[in-house]
């Protein structure tokens, strides 16, 4: 390990580059072997079809089109032929590269085409293969404790309906479990309380968990996300700012994490004393839109024991980090929880949107209670989490498919390894160029750098894209590395040298 | 007509049967020709997987499970066997019957695959054919006056984000499109005011427009979709309780549209009082999971005028209602407006959700404004409406064919002329079984009848289930009907066989 970070030192400091022995047995068949580029991107015929979609849609935030029959892999075709390595996949969202062979299978299989064509109402009329395909996908990477799992279509869906099983479940307990008064039933039709109560979530400065308007008033990473949109008092903590490198500053963060957790504490409080109790607290295991901000498994499991001792709910929003990126299937499980999250959401690379719970956060509880009465104003239903669609099964196919390959070719070892291989790269960039990158961390292929300022890091992605290295951004300066889990060292290795000579050429 | 309509009433009053000498010609050849049951609902194979599914998630709301590769144009095909027609097309999400052959082709199309596997981030990298589908899709339809058009992943996601573009609407006009302040910009992150400003949502008593907790704060239908959720303090005026039949009650009808619009503005100048002005008016044609409430086209005309007097945008959400269930592509249509909505609302039917708006309702009108000057504290971005997804590509896909098959098959003319035949049918019923029935009601086949009671209702509901009719409800004791646009006379006739069959039976 120290050998090979000193080996990739030693060949930067001589400004040679990254020769990968290993290529023909890393790159997959289906795949290219290198980005290719034949114009500045956005290419010509980009620039015309944005002129045509600019008619009906605010086209503002469009890289360029894509040709996507022609991407494989870890290469991202756009339509004036420009082959580029893709480390943002989609908002972090294509989970084992573009047209993999096995999910092109998926899609041929006759038994498959009804699943596609006739999207279900899962609520209330699933398909015959539900149950098998939510315990062969779903369930059978399910975290610690969580023995249930309900599919929406979305994150910000997932987020909204977790949300939703926290306030249930923190009002159940607190009335015991027993019907809702008639009070209750008719002042939640008019938006007041004690129908609609004054519950909050405690959410951390610098998350993103989506931008619905519930999911919205956890969000804190970007102004323009919250601008001119009504929001709920709810309490926001400070997120740990880490100092980097960890190894120098290890009194010091672990100073700012307690202050952190201190304020949690604080915010609970005084919430409870305003009436407007926490029932949830929701966190990413890394803050990702927010700038890939870190914190310590210590912070983590304190903050769950926080949690429990004041009743809270514990909501781990896996949108971003779940999925194998981090070398664990869910990057909690790094954390080492002796007691389980209360719920888990997760979207993107999972295909399907939705979250795990445990059996206590069911919104049905109150049903066992009274169903030996029948005074209830309101008959307990199933209704209480709900929508029409609940998901999609067709994506449940592609997801059982995921994971079999994911299995098959050992992607967590190898996303382990790449992101190794990726976080020593940036180390030696940044001691290279330490006028110009700093603070280079990550967990598995979920890595990211800072520049030294957001003018620079926009030139340095720009650049790179015209070379053939699509990238992402987050937080002020930062950019995000967000490869599929098909990513390797020889792919590692194409990222370095084009950020080498980015870097070498920056002025 | 009314020749037909007595034709119908002698008919039932023989206790006689409709025999439908068109079947042959109706039934398109890839469907069945009527229902066919083995078991009671649900039966022993669903029961079986129910008790599986129960480990996982929540089961209560399931009726049974479904066999969706055997079931056909308007049948609806479960695990056990039994073959049922289908008037409830999950919760009216499916346009044109299972399995319609055109839809196959789609998914059997190898220029399609590549849709289906590789999800795009829409909003930053979509595919080449992007345009030109939503052009042939979406823009093809667009209601009068709305020439923009954002997809969505679903319905709740499509009302959460019209209402986002709603504020920001009215928060621009409130600064005169200028830039934001800096009290602004910093309050918004933290969700105090003027950043995140006390805007409302005008909604009506008795509407659905979703569940997460935007649209949640504008749907009072059910107490179980509300209960124990916070909400925001916005204005709820009372949606026109009409008197049937309507002929007979004219005037006490007109009298009623008018105290709810005289509600309305009232409520506007209160809340302008109270500083939580409305932004915007969100109203359903017809509210459905309401119970099925009807207006005039006169009572929208005036509300309309209401809302551009008082400033506030008119939002037509038709996520139920589209997509030609009520005899034209959007049910608003029937109204006659001058002045198009601002913004008309979507999802199932469209199988994509999404929202079409007036140019004016843009998020980024800010950036004409401030692009000559520099000194923007935040600068204008395309992200103010933005998710990972945006939609699914593969439904627009779907989308296209699903259009062209009602173009085709002059889809919206049957579904007038089907959608006669069940308001007739109903009618007969409900003069033949006057304690059980009343209030019929609909436009196309988006039609509606009541039953005394809500256990009256239930269990007819359960009998026509038995008898291979699966029908929905909605309200206290409505029951609704919602085909899809394949539904022809000759299943009419078989719907309204079987219902007579159970009336005549109900002690």
């Amino acid at each position: 390990f120290l050998l090979f970070f000193t080996h990739l030192f030693i060949y930067f400091a001589l400004g040679s580059r990254y020769v990968s022995k290993t290529a023909t047995k890393t790159v997959s068949e289906f795949e290219y072997d290198a980005p290719s580029m034949k114009t500045a991107v956005p290419g010509p015929k980009s620039q015309e079809l944005l002129r045509q979609l600019g008619e009906i849609q605010n086209v503002g935030a469009i890289h360029f089109f894509c040709n996507y029959e022609e991407s494989r892999g870890n290469y991202l075709v756009d339509v004036d032929g420009n082959r580029m390595l893709d480390v943002y996949t989609q908002i972090s969202s294509i989970p084992i590269g573009y047209n993999h062979p096995a999910l092109i299978k998926v899609m041929t299989n006759p038994n498959n085409v009804s699943a596609f064509v006739n999207r279900p109402a899962l609520g209330i009329l699933p398909p015959e293969n539900f149950p098998e395909k939510l315990f062969e996908s779903l369930l059978s990477i399910a975290p610690s404790g969580m023995n249930r799992v309900q599919t929406m279509a979305c994150g910000s869906c997932s987020n909204e309906n977790a949300f939703k099983s926290m306030f249930i479940w923190y009002r159940n307990k607190e009335r015991g479990y027993a019907s809702p008064s008639e009070q209750e039933v008719g002042t939640c039709m008019i938006n007041q309380s004690p129908g609609c109560p004054d519950l909050s979530i405690l959410s951390f400065m610098g998350a993103f968990h989506g931008r619905t308007m519930g999911c919205l008033a956890t969000t804190h990473s970007k102004a323009i996300h919250k601008l001119d949109i009504p929001s709920f008092d709810w309490p926001i903590a400070p997120f740990p700012k880490l100092q980097y490198p960890l190894e120098e500053f290890v009194r010091e963060n672990a100073q700012e994490e307690a202050r952190c957790l201190e304020e949690v504490e604080d915010l609970i409080v005084k919430w409870r004393q305003k009436r407007k109790p926490v029932a949830g607290i929701v966190i990413e295991p890394i803050q990702a839109e927010g700038g890939d901000n870190h914190a310590s498994p210590d912070f983590f499991i304190k903050l769950r024991n926080i949690a429990r001792k004041h009743g809270c709910a514990f909501h781990v929003d896996e949108v971003q980090t779940g999925g194998g990126t981090t070398g664990k299937f869910w990057a909690h499980e790094h954390w080492g929880l002796d007691d389980p999250a209360d719920i888990v959401s997760f979207s993107k690379k999972l295909l399907t949107g939705g979250y795990y719970h445990r059996d206590e956060l069911q919104p049905d509880k109150v049903r066992a209670v009274t169903a030996s009465s029948r005074q209830s104003i309101m008959p307990p239903t199933p209704y209480r989490i709900f929508n029409t669609w609940m998901g999609d099964p067709s994506k449940n196919l592609f997801l059982s498919e995921v994971l079999n390959v994911i299995r098959r070719e050992n992607l967590l070892e190898e996303v382990t390894r790449s992101g190794k291989a990726l976080l020593q790269g940036l180390y030696s960039l940044q001691t290279q160029y330490p006028h110009i990158l700093s603070r280079a961390r990550g967990q598995g292929t979920f890595c990211a750098i800072d520049a030294c300022s957001d003018a620079t890091r926009d030139s340095i992605m720009l650049k790179a894209r015209n070379k053939g290295l699509f990238m992402g951004s987050c937080g002020e300066k930062t950019i995000r590395f967000r490869p599929a889990l098909v990513f390797k060292e020889y792919h590692v290795h194409q990222l370095l040298n084009i950020l080498n000579d980015i870097l070498a050429e920056h002025k």
